[in-house]
């Protein structure tokens, strides 16, 4: 399906399937609301899977890896050629969200949307480069519209695979050595913010690459002139190719009523693209934790979305997400499986 | 063993163990300090366990229940039968700490220390009653100073049976209609705060009823008059015998060298008493999470922890602690599971 078809298919929550779990938490042995969080949660996700008693078995995270032109600018602590490594690290199981996906019980989908090198077939890695890294934006648009679109197609695409392997609920996850540069200069060009209340240190680098970071993104809005009122425009001339396809993740997870487990700064660059797109889409996101990235408030807020952890993280790949996926599945069967005030014989309140 | 030579016998944590776990976190597929709290939480991980890989795979939630005489007083919601009916819901597995628990791979223990009715032997339930409830510590000393005493040995006891079972990690759990009471009288008698300052709803009472707690608990320090210089001496006046028992989970674990996640309010006022009868004890707590409660952040600076999540919860059981197992588990997969930069090819920061 086309992108603008899938934004039109985006459903509403339930109604009745939230006032159903409403009624239900409300009737189970504890303090009403005494689950804070973990109810509003559950109700949250009866009215996205338009289920009284979701499950959050089938879980996923998504990757989606790509190059960056604007990396040789020097905005990273890391070398490019890492995201090539980090790829190959994901596919034997090594990085950091393998550990975290195992744990909760996910699998992880790795896609190459646009990193610089090719890849053999392995099982677990989609082959869906749209281009070998973006353009550098601090000289022209990193992609042009075409292929800012067909880098959300991927995502559409990738999405609609995983779904019919089944699928309940989806993080997502980013890999890209200079990645933090575009998605701050995605919240600056969508809230109109000043670069400098928008950009951290990404991986780490000094103060001297911050100040570099900063004069990097302030040339590249000047360069390009991203039109807030027009998410496209902003997304192909200062955004990146896994950015996009994440966008098209969450576009098309939202369509079929699948949750979207949103992961850091990168991740919520691209939902603060889709939510532009499709103001509907935001209903289905959760968001997963609070990133070190200063940037990231701003985006939540802009959002109004609330984290559900905060453990300075600022990795990237899902981390948070895969983390989060186990508080989102306890408030599930929390509301599956305690037993009510009747079946307990268990005195309400007085 | 006695408390005074269980307390004697506390380590302070394993420097090495520490080191080699930092050391090996600087090592790991990910920019340094990347994971934020994680990686903090699994080097002090290493070194309560005196352990520089340390696995957290056997856990278990110690639910201690009491009635508290001060219950008369109308300070809670709901009626103190509530007490031994959860208990029977927790032996049914029908609680949320059941739910969550069985999520987390953790086995529920629940210890009948001081619930004002009788219960049958049953699986799972460790029946070690002191007293059928704590007197009215409104109109004198909650239990005697030897009751107290007696009750922390359960919870030592306890402790002792659970790790020869097999304990990597340990929760606190508490039950007792009431006793948010006490431990607002704890940590106003420990900190010399206004009661007002520390005292909130509880499972849910209303303004009105917020008011008479207040000064219930105003009349209950006028009348112990507890010395805050003297643990035993707050814990026996105006404390329970969950709060004990919990305290001497505290420190019976932390004499093995076995980390424990302290839930909400009552179980870090148990925190307090043992802290204050043992300062080395803190190096084995875990503050799982922020409770509603407004007297938990006092208690948590005043502990010096940081809580691990912030849920809006206010159930206690040890609800928030079982939560917490996961991300404290993910602490120590990561240190374990994550490839190194050698192992992976992958290239350290320029």
């Amino acid at each position: 399906m086309q992108i603008e078809e899938i934004i039109a298919n985006i459903p509403p929550l339930d109604e009745a399937a939230m006032q159903s779990a409403r009624a239900r938490q409300d009737r189970l042995t504890k303090p009403r609301g005494s689950l804070g969080r973990l109810e509003e949660l559950s109700i949250q996700l009866a009215g996205m899977r338009a289920d009284p008693l979701p499950a959050v078995e089938r879980k996923a995270v998504i990757v989606m890896a790509a190059d960056h032109g604007v990396a040789r600018e020097g905005v990273s602590a890391y070398p490019a050629e890492v995201t090539a490594q980090m790829v190959l690290n994901f596919l034997r199981g090594g990085a950091a969200i393998n550990v975290l996906a195992r744990q909760a019980g996910a699998r992880v989908t790795v896609v190459d949307i646009g990193v610089a090198v090719e890849f053999e077939p392995t099982p677990g890695l989609f082959r869906r480069k749209v281009m070998c890294g973006t353009r550098n934006q601090a000289e022209g648009p990193a992609m042009t519209r075409a292929e800012a679109e067909q880098a959300i197609q991927v995502g559409l695409d990738v999405l609609s695979e995983e779904a019919a392997h089944g699928l309940d609920i989806v993080a997502t996850g980013d890999m890209g050595i200079g990645n933090t540069t575009p998605s701050s200069a995605i919240v600056a060009a969508m809230t109109g913010l000043p670069v400098a209340q928008v950009v951290g240190r990404g991986t780490g680098i000094d103060d001297q690459g911050l100040e570099r970071k900063i004069k990097v993104i302030e040339k590249s809005l000047a360069v390009n002139r991203p039109d807030r009122n027009d998410p496209m425009d902003v997304l192909h001339k200062v955004g990146g190719l896994e950015i996009a396809g994440l966008t098209g993740v969450m576009l098309g997870a939202a369509s079929q009523r699948i949750p979207v487990v949103v992961d850091g700064f990168i991740s919520t660059a691209a939902a603060l693209i889709a939510v532009a797109l499709a103001p509907r889409a935001r209903e289905y996101l959760i968001s997963a934790h609070q990133s070190v990235e200063i940037g990231h408030q701003v985006m939540l807020k802009h959002l109004n979305l609330v984290p559900l952890l905060d453990l300075n993280l600022r990795l990237g790949e899902g981390t948070g997400a895969a983390l989060a996926f186990s508080l989102i599945e306890a408030s599930t069967r929390l509301l599956r499986e305690m037993a009510t005030f009747d079946e307990a014989g268990v005195s309400d309140k007085e």
